[in-house]
């Protein structure tokens, strides 16, 4: 049986995206600096069909995110603009061929058939809310696990509702003062330390949820 | 020569104490909490007269806390209640024999004489501010390092001030969903992680501060 497993880069004072996030900056002013680490690893760029990168303890991380991954759910926001009203055009963020390689159930109120991508990617659209997403998405994935990319709110619902059983933080050494945090409003979890692994660049907590 | 260094446990949502700070209750309701791992230990339970404990990976790094300090540089909050107007009656928290067995430079508003007290611990009180402190911690310290070990506070201004080399934070696995932050109005200092060691109750990150 697979885990339920999210991942996500958070500032050293616990903000996900940067203030005055916006439809031009949705991951807000100075956000751009928790990615830094992934784009510099030579698997991140692979992933999105590059060359280049190096290859050391970061990207043996990204290669650990997203080696047992058999399905992704994803909140409407990272899919796409807006509150879910997008027209059939679009397909994502990411071309034609996403990163994904997997099935992905976008959770949104608005119906819409599957939608092929290249490389393997099929996003499918959930409106009946994350626990059916959930359950498709874990029939999808068979033995491997379900990955929760994001957004934030997407990762707070399924902590909140207690069906997260990993979440792994790469923790960049960054201050951003203000924007979006992850860990607010979602009870009191408990968490339990399973992995740490540091790098120059990020400091990798993976921790296991433990189900009451 | 040595480092300006700081060391101090923080919730995963980013708090150094809990919410309801009060004389009866100085780290906030559930901020026990954020030391229990600190209590644990052998090393901690030795430091204060007592035996037991256990030795494991979070007893070596309060071991590697105290191993090179040669003085400390303390808050007045972190002495004694109120804005310090102790009486001379008043010599801290710890009794006869303090845990630190080192000079130890207190900030406040009050004059008073030093207090030598047991096992090697002397209080002096500096009223002119945390540049001076600092510079008679130094002093004294010699080729050792210098210690903030709070309040958050006093840590914030040396953190402000661009005055501090290195910061180790403990990174409880609780949330404590409010009270103090310790990472709010520091500006926007260079941290590098130089250090991660994780064990089942906390994982320590040790940063090193670089100077612009």
């Amino acid at each position: 049986m697979g885990l339920v497993t999210s991942n996500i880069s958070i500032s050293l004072d616990g903000f996900v995206a940067g203030p005055n996030q916006s439809l031009e900056n949705p991951i807000g002013e100075g956000g751009m600096r928790l990615h830094q680490w992934a784009f510099a690893t030579e698997r991140w760029q692979a992933e999105h069909g590059r060359g280049g990168g190096e290859r050391n303890a970061d990207s043996e991380v990204v290669d650990a995110v997203v080696a047992d991954v058999g399905a992704y759910v994803m909140g409407r926001n990272m899919f796409g603009p807006g509150r879910g009203e997008w027209d059939l055009e679009w397909s994502g963020w990411w071309g034609d061929d996403p990163p994904y390689h997997v099935p992905v159930f976008v959770l949104t109120h608005h119906a819409r058939e599957p939608l092929v991508m290249q490389g393997g990617t099929t996003f499918n659209f959930v409106t009946d809310g994350i626990e059916s997403a959930l359950l498709q998405a874990k029939a999808s994935a068979g033995d491997q696990n379900v990955e929760i990319p994001g957004g934030a709110e997407t990762i707070r619902q399924y902590l909140r509702a207690g069906l997260l059983d990993q979440l792994w933080l790469h923790i960049v050494p960054i201050l951003l003062g203000s924007g979006e945090r992850l860990l607010e409003n979602v009870g009191d979890p408990v968490l339990e330390p399973i992995e740490a692994i540091a790098s120059p660049a990020v400091t990798h907590i993976k921790y296991r949820i433990v189900r009451g």
